[in-house]
C-alpha cells in the first residue's frame, strides 16, 4: 500500500505512537504498518478470520482523530490511510461506517484505536468469581400462587380488588399496591388462565408481576460495577444458587481509565454524563441478557437487581452528575440505599423489576465497600480485622465489633497493570508469577493460561505439543508486577529506595540515560518477539501505589492506636491473585502473620448477592454504612507522613517482624543501610512530588 | 370545476351523503359541490379566510375513504375530486399532505369528513363551567422553604441526607423519599441558590421537586374526561382559585361516538386501545399547556392532577383495555383510587407530578359519578336526593345519609343532539329554547348566542344591526330538542304515545309516507336556507332516551320504597341548560316540586377539583364509592317494566302531581284517554324492540 505514503506527515525521526483502548496498551510502530499488525506487536488481540482479505470483517476497530493530551497524542485523519472501496463496502454491509478494518488501515501517525468487544480475540478471564457463602435466603421478592374469584354480575370489586381479596384470604397480605403495567395485563391474564395466577411481590408491598397459573422460578441479579469490570451474578432466589455469571469491561473506560478522568469527562462535556450513563446501562442490559441466556431464561424473568459500585459508578448509574465527587468536600448526592424501578433507568429486566442500590459510607467509600463489609462482617469480630479492596482506588476498613474505620486511598491503576510500560490486564499470556535467581538475576515466570514456569517451556525441534508454551508472554498483569518488583528487590536488583542497583552485574539489566530496566521476559519468551521489561518508571509507579495503600491502612491503625492487626482480608480480583507474601515484602499491607492474610475474592459481588438474597442484610448494610467512621485521607496530615515513609521497599524487621523469616540476609541490605537512611531523608520531598 | 365530473360514479338517482365528524352532522348534497359548501349547508362551521383562493389553507379537512357501516357509508377515493397542483403545494407547505382543502375538494359520492380542531370556525362554548363552592384547602402537595447545611469535609450525609435533616429540623418531617429526577438536579441546585430551596412534597411522603430559593405558586389540574368533552381546571392550590379553564373535544370521538363503539373499536383493532390512549394523552397535554399559558405558568409548574371520568374513559386513560366493560359481568380492572406518576402516562406536567384517579363504584358508574357525589354530598342529607348526570350514559344516584343507591342508564347520545336529524352540539346558532303557539302551531325559538326570541328578529330593509339575528339557526341542541318535543306535545302536535297527530291542521306539519315532521325553523330562519325539522324518528329517539333515564330513577325509587323524591340535582352540561319544567313535562325525571330541581353544573369537574384541593375528600371518595350500592339495570326485571311504562309522554296527574299546574287541560288529552290506554298496552312490546 505504498500509494498511501502521501498521507505520511509525521516527523520522520520519530515512529508514530498507537494506543489501544480499552486495554491502554501503547507502543511505537513503523509507519505503514497495518493497525492489525501493530495490535499484534503490542499483544492486543484482535480477531481476524480472513487474514486481511477483507471478507470476514471481524477485525473492525474505531480510530479516533483528535487531541488526547492525557495520552500525549495529537492525531488527525491523515495519520491513517483512507479506506478503499472494498473496505467501504464491507463496513457498509456491517453497518459500521464509523469503523475501520484494522487489517486494511495503515498507520502513518499517532493514533488512538478502540477495539470493540466483538472484535476482541479472547474473552477476558472472569477474575471476579463469587465464593460460596452460607446466606439465609430471604429475598425482597417472592412468588405466590393464588386462585381468584371469578368476576360476577352484581359484584364490583374489580379484578385487582378480587386479586387483593385472594391475597388477603390465602396469604394474609394487606395494603398492597399494584404496578400499572401489571394492571394493564391483569384482565386478559386472569381469564386466560382460569383465574389462577402466580403473583410476584416486592417487599410484600407491591405486586410487580402476575403470571398465568403456577410458576416457580424467581430470579435476581447481583451486579458489582467496578471502574474497569462489571461483574454480574444471576441467582435463583429460591435456592440461592448462582445460575450464571458474566463480566464485561466497563464501557466507560473509553471516557477515562480512572475515576478522576471520568469525573473530568462529565465536567468538561455537557453530554459526558449522558454518554457514560447510557454506556453502563447498555452494558448492564447486555449483561442481564447474557446471564439469562446462560440460564435458559429471559432477562424479563429477572424481577430484582442489587447493584454496588464505588460512589462515582453509582452516581453515573443513576444518572447523577459525579462532579461533586471530584473535589472537596466530595459531597455525595445521596448516601442512602435506594430502590428504583429498573424501567426508570431503561434497564431491560422485568418491566416491574426494582433495582436496589446499597448505601455509601462517604464521598469516596461507596456501595461496593458496604457490600464487602456485609460479606465479611468485620463488625462481628473480636479481633482487629483489616479489609483491603484494591481497584483503581483502594478502600480500606479496619475494626471489630466495637468500632469500624474506613478510608480511601488513591492508589491509581498501577496494580491493574495500567501505567506499567508492559502492563496488561489479566488475560491469557499475562505474566502473573515471577521468581528471580539472586545469583544469575535471570527470571522465570508463569503466564495466565499455563501452569508451568517459563523455564519448563520447550521450544524448537525437541518441543512436543505438551512441552511447548501454551501462551508466550504478552505483558505483565497486576500480580505479576508486584512479584517482579518484590523479586527484583530480593535479588538485589533494586535498592530499598527503588533505584536500580548500578553495581548489579547482569545482562538482564539495560541502562539508558542512567535509568535502569530489567528484562523480565526475553524476546524468545515474548509473543511480540520483543523483550518485556520492568522499567525504573514502573518501579516508581508501583512504589507510589503501594505507599498510598499502606499509608491508608497505617492511618486507620494510628487512629485506632494499633501497631499491628490480627487479620487481613484482601478483597477484589487483585486481592485474589496477589501472593500475600509478596504484598508484604513490597509493603502493600502492614505486618501480620502470613497465615492470617486471606484473599476473599470479589467480596463486593458477594455482598451484592447477599443483599439480593436476604433483605435483612440491606437494613444491616444501611446501619453499617452510617456506623462506620470515615477518615478523610485527603485532609489528614498523618496521611502525608505515612505516605512518604512508605515509599521505600520494606526491609526493616522492626516494622515487619513477620518478614524476618522471609527476607534474605542480603549483604546489600546491610551495606546500604547507612547510605539509605540519608537517601530516605533526601527523597522525602522528591517522592511526594511524583 | 366541471372537469372533475369524470369522477362521478355515484348512482344518479341518489345524492351523495356527507357526514362531518366530530359533530356527526350529516346530509345529502348535490354532486359537484365543494366540501366547504356542503359543510355550510349542514351548519358545520369551517374556517375560511381567502374564500376558496387556495391561499389561506384554513379550511383543511381530513377525508376518509372506506366503509363506515355504522354510518351507512361506503366511500372510496373517487367520491372526491383529486387535488390539483395548487392545492397540493398549499398542503405541502402546511405539512398536511393527509388533508384536503375543503374549498377545493368536490363531492361526488358518500364521504366521511373530519374537521380538525384548528379548522373549526367557532370554538365550542365551554358548557362545563365550574361553580364556586366552599372547599377546605388541604391539598396533597405542598411547598416548603428550607435552608440546608452546606456540604463540608468530614461530613458524609450527602446532599439528600442534609436536605432530609433540614426538613426534619425545620418542618418535623420524617421518612421521606425522593423522586430520582429530583436527585439528579439536587446538587447543582443547592449550590446555585446558596443552599436555600423550596421543596414540593407529595402527601408529606415524597419530595417531587426542588426549586431554587423561595417559591410560592403551587398548581394543580382537575380534569373531567367526558366521552365527548374533556374539561380542565387549573387551580391555585394555595388559594383554591380557578386560574384557568379549558375544554377540548375528546379526540376519541373519531373512534366512536358512544362508549360501546369505543369499546368495540378496542376489541376489533389490535392498536385500538393504543390509539385512543395516545389520543386522550395528547389532548390532556394540550389542555395542560393551554391552561398553563392562560395563567402565565408552564405546564411543568403543575405538580398534581386529579382526573375523573366514566369507567371506560378511565381505563383508556390508564392504558387498560376496556373490553371487559363491554359485556356482562362488566368487570373493572380496578375499582379503587390510584396515584400514578404523570410521566408513566407520558403526561407533560412536572416530571415528578402525580395523577390521582378517583375510584369507581361499579363497571358502569365511574370516577366521574364519585366526583359528583363528593361535590353534592347526598350522603350528608336527611332528605331523599336524586342526582342525575346525563351524558352519553346517564348515572343516577338516589339516597340520603343512611343509604345510597346508584344505577347507570343507557340513554344514548340523543340528549346531546346526536341521533337527531337536525341535531347539533351546543354552539352558536343552535336552537336551545322553543315555544309553540297551541293555536297557530307556529314555533318561536332562541339560539345560543342571541338573547332574543326568533319572533323578535328583524330581517330585510327595515332591520338594523341591533334587530338583525346574530346567528341564524344551524340546528337543534340537546335542551332545544327536549323543549321542542315537550312543546309539540303541549300544543297537541304529538299524541302522548309520541305519534304525530294527523288531526292537527297546520302547514308547519309535513307528511311523508304517513310519517309526520314538524317545521321548527323556516328556511328564512335557518342558516342553511333549508327548514329545520323535528321528525317522527327524532321524537322516538327522545322517547327512548327519556324512558331509559326515567326507568333508572324509578328502579332506585322502587328499591328504596319511594314514590317521590325530595330534591333532584341535575348534573352535567345537559343538566345546566335544560329547563326543569320541560324535563318533567317530557318525563325525564320523576315528579318533584319544581323549586326543588336544581342544575348543579359540572359536578364531576367540581368533585375532581374538590379532591385536588382537599386530600381528605379522596378518602371520603374511596369510602363512598364502596358504600354506594350499585343496582345493575341490565339484569333487573323491574327496569324493563319501568322502561316500557316510561315510553309515553307523561300526562297523568296521578304520576306527576306537580305537573297539574303546568299541563294545559288539553281536550285531546281527555278525548284520547280511552284509546291511549289500549295503545299503551299494544305498544309495550313494540317499543322494547326499538
Amino acid at each position: 500500500m505504498s500509494s498511501n505514503n502521501n498521507h505520511l506527515n509525521h516527523p520522520v525521526n520519530q515512529d508514530p505512537t498507537v494506543i489501544f483502548m480499552p486495554s491502554g496498551r501503547r507502543g511505537r510502530v513503523t509507519p505503514g504498518q497495518s493497525v492489525l499488525t501493530a495490535a499484534r506487536q503490542m499483544g492486543v488481540e484482535i480477531e481476524s478470520i480472513c487474514g486481511g482479505r477483507l471478507t470476514c470483517g471481524k477485525c473492525k476497530v474505531q480510530v479516533e482523530a483528535g487531541a488526547f493530551p492525557k495520552h500525549g497524542i495529537i492525531s488527525n485523519p491523515s495519520h491513517l490511510s483512507p479506506p478503499g472501496e472494498e473496505e467501504q463496502r464491507m463496513l457498509k454491509r456491517l453497518h459500521s461506517e464509523d469503523c475501520r478494518l484494522s487489517c486494511a488501515a495503515y498507520v502513518y501517525g499517532d493514533l488512538l484505536v478502540t477495539v470493540p468487544e466483538e472484535s476482541r480475540a479472547h474473552k477476558q478471564i472472569i477474575r471476579k468469581s463469587a465464593t460460596e457463602r452460607v446466606i439465609e435466603i430471604k429475598p425482597a421478592i417472592r412468588k405466590l400462587y393464588v386462585e381468584v374469584d371469578q368476576a360476577e354480575l352484581g359484584e364490583h370489586r374489580g379484578d385487582w380488588g378480587r386479586l387483593q381479596s385472594a391475597l388477603a384470604d390465602q396469604w394474609q397480605l394487606q395494603h398492597l399496591r399494584l404496578d400499572l403495567p401489571v394492571l394493564r395485563r391483569l384482565q386478559p391474564m386472569l381469564r386466560k388462565c382460569n383465574w389462577s395466577v402466580t403473583v410476584t411481590l416486592w417487599h410484600d408491598q407491591e405486586v410487580i408481576d402476575v403470571q398465568p397459573g403456577y410458576q416457580e422460578g424467581i430470579y435476581g441479579l447481583a451486579v458489582d460495577i467496578g471502574s474497569t469490570t462489571v461483574a454480574g451474578f444471576l441467582c435463583d432466589l429460591r435456592t440461592g444458587d448462582i445460575l450464571a455469571t458474566e463480566s464485561f469491561m466497563n464501557p466507560q473506560v473509553t471516557y477515562g481509565e480512572d475515576l478522576m478522568s471520568r469525573i473530568s469527562y462529565a465536567m468538561m462535556n455537557t453530554d459526558g454524563l449522558e454518554k457514560m450513563h447510557t454506556a453502563i446501562i447498555d452494558t448492564l442490559n447486555r449483561l442481564a441478557a447474557s446471564v439469562a441466556r446462560q440460564a435458559n431464561i429471559q432477562a424479563r424473568d429477572i424481577h430484582e437487581a442489587v447493584m454496588v459500585g464505588n460512589t462515582t459508578m453509582m452516581h453515573i448509574l443513576l444518572g447523577i452528575n459525579p462532579i461533586e465527587l471530584g473535589g472537596a468536600p466530595f459531597a455525595l448526592a445521596n448516601r442512602d440505599a435506594m430502590d428504583i424501578k429498573a424501567r426508570e433507568l431503561n434497564l431491560r429486566l422485568h418491566p416491574g423489576a426494582y433495582v436496589h442500590v446499597l448505601p455509601a459510607e462517604a464521598g469516596h467509600v461507596g456501595a461496593d465497600n458496604v457490600a464487602v463489609l456485609i460479606a465479611e462482617q468485620p463488625y462481628q469480630q473480636d479481633e482487629n480485622v483489616l479489609v483491603v479492596d484494591v481497584g483503581t482506588n483502594a478502600e480500606i476498613v479496619l475494626g471489630n465489633r466495637h468500632w469500624l474505620y474506613s478510608a480511601s486511598s488513591p492508589t491509581g491503576p498501577a496494580f491493574e497493570g495500567a501505567q506499567i510500560t508492559y502492563g496488561v490486564r489479566a488475560a491469557p499470556g499475562a505474566i502473573e508469577r515471577v521468581r528471580i535467581d539472586p545469583d544469575t538475576k535471570i527470571a522465570r515466570f508463569r503466564v495466565i493460561g499455563d501452569e508451568r514456569w517459563s523455564n519448563e517451556w520447550q521450544r524448537g525441534p525437541q518441543a512436543t505439543p505438551e512441552t511447548q508454551p501454551r501462551h508466550l508472554a504478552i505483558g505483565i498483569c497486576g500480580s505479576g508486577i508486584i512479584e517482579a518488583v518484590a523479586e527484583m528487590f530480593l535479588a538485589g536488583i533494586l535498592w530499598p529506595d527503588g533505584r536500580f542497583n548500578q553495581r548489579c552485574d547482569s545482562d538482564r539489566l539495560v541502562w539508558e540515560e542512567r535509568k535502569g530496566s530489567y528484562i523480565l521476559a526475553t524476546a524468545e519468551e515474548s509473543a511480540t518477539g520483543a523483550p518485556i521489561l520492568v522499567t525504573q518508571d514502573d518501579v516508581r509507579n508501583i512504589q507510589l501505589a503501594k505507599a498510598a495503600l499502606y499509608a491508608g491502612a497505617k492511618l486507620l491503625m494510628n487512629r485506632a492506636g494499633l501497631t499491628s492487626v490480627d487479620r487481613i482480608l484482601l478483597a477484589g480480583a487483585f486481592g485474589s491473585y496477589i501472593d500475600p507474601k509478596y504484598a508484604m515484602i513490597l509493603g502493600l499491607i502492614p505486618d501480620c502473620a502470613l497465615e492470617n492474610v486471606y484473599p476473599v475474592g470479589n467480596a463486593a459481588g458477594d455482598g451484592a448477592r447477599i443483599a439480593l438474597l436476604n433483605r435483612d442484610k440491606r437494613i444491616e448494610a444501611q446501619q453499617i454504612a452510617r456506623w462506620t467512621r470515615y477518615i478523610e485521607t485527603a485532609i489528614d496530615p498523618d496521611f502525608q507522613t505515612e505516605f512518604v515513609n512508605a515509599i521505600h521497599l520494606p526491609h526493616r524487621s522492626d516494622t515487619f517482624p513477620h518478614l524476618a523469616d522471609i527476607l534474605p540476609a542480603s549483604p546489600s541490605d546491610d551495606d546500604d543501610a547507612g547510605e539509605h537512611g540519608r537517601r530516605r531523608r533526601r527523597s522525602r520531598t522528591r517522592m511526594v512530588k511524583l
